[in-house]
């Protein structure tokens, strides 16, 4: 391009991380600069790529010569900052100090959002710049410029997301194949949908800080991760995939955020990764493999899907760059991103606010009565049942056989479920008490 | 509000249409005037509603001192025109007026888009003002901003859209029920799903329009609605429902729109609008009743699908809102949204240029030797057959009986299955060529 008196300055643009991610934003930096140009309103110049080994081969995509470890110079010199390497430190002090310095910043980083997101939202709008974060969550979905920008003229009651990929393909190959967790897990193992330590992913905690990002956004409020009840898959077995089935239902990992309105008419917010049995019927339950969805209810616009890919260097690279040419376009042409400023202010709830139908799933003593006294102790606890389900004895050797019950409630509220539990395990009729999994969208 | 010194001055909305969508605008408008003024940094006051009769009721939301008949002179006194009245004239010439008068315009006005857009993309940006329309497409569904800011850092490939909610309303029904297109057709029109005149949408025209704003913003080019090829619903049989079922498929009338690079090379937008034949795997394939969806494929995002209601008044409410709140903060912040200035001017293909696998069905004399006959006419236009089923004779009383073919082809150039289907009807042994339907998303 050439450059004469009206045409505007390149933006300078520090790119931090150069793993799956940020080489794809890089790469495809590079592959249409006039597009970029014109969208942003000024060309976008890479003037520095920071990592922590500069020796490494970056492939051919990555100019050798861009390459950095002196992280802290480099910020100080850009005019937006991408920051693609994640974690909590360094990443989160170079993005305050990019904010301090009059830089805006694009972030893929959900960990460190879901602690310390309100931190740096307010260094953003005290230094009249922008942070954006849409690769943070659901990947390459267009999902927080839609609900904070969209949306912004609506009042949004309710999030469902399948948010992350990894429990979402372990859950899919279930009730697919009829394979147990662990089974499931070893394959998204063996084909790369999930790490070799797939804590985050199936204990829940990925979930749970993109269920703060967005509970954070959708009803204006600081929602911190330890706000977030957090249940994961590990504990979800064959037979519960199979109970679902039964039921017209597949079982699936869900984020869901929500307003939920006190007795006193007070609103707080309810933040929670659980899974859940949802119907065949609805829009989640068809979303396979690694997808990602995230269904939004809102007061004026009803019910909103958004599908896509969460994951993956190519499709968070879009997303990042979405935000890039947003961001750019401020610095450009004036203006600015919405702010974070929490004006809502609600209180979150804990679980106990809460109520819904359950599928709770039992091994019991094969004796007349038992399934008499289980009903007596839900009901004494105001928990009706909507259906029943009964395995005949499957332990016929033993001193006393033993049976298996499926049972659907009505809705039910957590805490009365909690303590009708706690006198079921007590019961010597009640062998164990196997699982017990929320019913969503009836 | 209080005034002081520092709060911002109400910005002033003029509002024109009290229809079915302008007064939900006016009653939500209502609802919440702090979560507006926070959001967009400035409270929003309606100066004035422009109708045609002043002296109909228009509900307990609508404030009667507001109603105003004069609308050029209503324009110029505002600071944003919220056009929901529709049609070509007066709402053209009053947007041209409102830009000129350095008023932001929001409009919901598909119709008008798909004929005039261009000339009032460029006069907004002459003007240096907005001109916003997520809700001329897709009502509620986050569209028009995704497409434009969130993939602004990729390049779209293709979209394909039920954007018309009164066609999925009818080919839904006809797929549940096995109901003839006149019967569901008569069922819509009850429930209110049609529209006592329903050309528009079952000719497909208004699907047309919304193919031709999606592929100008997808594309970064101009396409009018002369340049959009258009099939409508009213020739799909019940016969071709069972035959798309018994082929794991469903029909849908879908808008497509997407880039076709030539043989030498160069790129060119197809947009057209036709029934299609959907697996019933594809994203699309489950959306039911008069919902819309819009399935996007992006280089780098992959695969991404929007979903939710396509209209109804706070739907479509909520869609003008959200452009209302971005616009209001671009005035209060500075900043403009992205302009349609078509950097791309790709030309548009026609259908000529495309091949897809099609379904044909041809009514033909049972007499032995025809099918071989049918077959060696799609060959020698280098169309080869991929299933074929044949249904027994028919008409047995006649002097000949008739036999029934359903074919799917592979893919085929759209000119030679047309010159295969002249062919076809010349011969005396094809009584009738009965249906021709694309076959989409293998
Ligand atoms: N991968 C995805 O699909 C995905 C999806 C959504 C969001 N995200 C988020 O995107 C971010 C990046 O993910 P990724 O998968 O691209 O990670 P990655 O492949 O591990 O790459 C991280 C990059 O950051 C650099 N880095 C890390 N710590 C550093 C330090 N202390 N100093 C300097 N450089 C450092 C690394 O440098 P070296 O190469 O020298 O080690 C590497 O280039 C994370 O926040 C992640 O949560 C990722
Ligand atoms: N309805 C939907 O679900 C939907 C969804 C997406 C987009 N849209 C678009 O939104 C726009 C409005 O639709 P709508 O359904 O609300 O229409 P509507 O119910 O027919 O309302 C139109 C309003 O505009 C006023 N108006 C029409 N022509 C006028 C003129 N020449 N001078 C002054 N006022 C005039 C009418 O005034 P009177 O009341 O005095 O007659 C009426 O209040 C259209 O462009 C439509 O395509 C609608």
């Amino acid at each position: 391009m050439t450059q004469n008196a009206s045409a505007p300055q390149p933006l300078k643009i520090a790119v931090l991380g150069a793993g799956t991610v940020g080489t794809d934003v890089i790469r495809l930096l590079g592959q249409h600069p006039k597009d970029f140009a014109h969208r942003a309103g000024a060309p976008l110049e890479i003037i520095g790529i920071g990592v922590r080994d500069s020796s490494k081969d970056r492939g051919p995509h990555v100019d050798r010569s861009l390459i950095r470890d002196d992280l802290e110079a480099l910020v100080e010199e850009a005019d937006i900052v991408v920051e693609v390497m994640g974690g909590q430190e360094p990443a989160r002090s170079l993005i305050l100090h990019a904010l301090e310095n009059g830089a805006s910043v694009i972030t893929a980083n959900k960990a460190l959002l879901a602690t310390d997101g309100p931190a740096l939202y307010e260094a953003a709008d005290r230094h009249g710049v922008d942070i954006s974060f849409e690769a943070a969550v659901a990947g390459a979905i267009p999902l927080i410029r839609p609900l904070r920008d969209s949306l912004a003229g609506d009042r949004i009651e309710r999030v469902l997301g399948i948010v992350n990929g990894t429990t979402n393909y372990i859950l899919d190959a279930m009730t697919r194949t009829g394979q147990s967790f662990d089974d499931a897990l070893a394959d998204a193992q063996r084909l790369g949908y999930a790490e070799a330590d797939p804590t985050a992913d199936v204990e829940g905690q990925d979930a749970a800080a993109k269920a703060s990002i967005l509970a954070s956004l959708a009803f204006h409020s600081r929602v911190h991760l330890d706000d977030v009840f957090l249940e994961g898959i590990t504990r979800i077995s064959s037979d519960d995939v199979a109970a679902a089935e039964r039921l017209g239902r597949v079982i699936k990992l869900l984020s869901v955020v929500e307003r939920v309105t006190g007795e006193d008419g007070s609103e707080a917010i309810s933040a929670r990764v659980y899974p859940v049995m949802l119907p065949n019927a609805h829009p989640l339950a068809s979303v396979g493999e690694a997808f990602n969805a995230v269904f939004v209810e809102a007061e004026a616009a009803g019910e909103l899907m958004f599908y896509g890919q969460g994951a993956g260097g190519a499709p968070t690279a879009s997303a990042v760059l979405g935000d890039l040419v947003s961001v750019a376009r401020n610095r450009v042409f004036g203006g600015k991103e919405p702010d974070e400023s929490f004006y809502a202010k609600l209180p979150t709830a804990g679980l106990d606010a809460l109520s819904n139908p359950f599928y709770l799933a039992l091994t019991v003593v094969d004796r007349p009565g038992v399934l008499a006294d289980v009903a007596g102790i839900l009901s004494e606890n105001g928990i009706s049942i909507s259906t029943i389900h009964q395995e005949g004895a499957t332990d016929p050797e033993g001193s006393d056989a033993s049976a298996h019950i499926g049972i659907v409630t009505h809705t039910a509220g957590e805490k009365d479920m909690q303590t009708a539990l706690e006198q079921l395990r007590s019961r010597d009729t009640v062998t164990s008490v196997d699982s017990l999994v929320r019913v969503e969208g009836e």
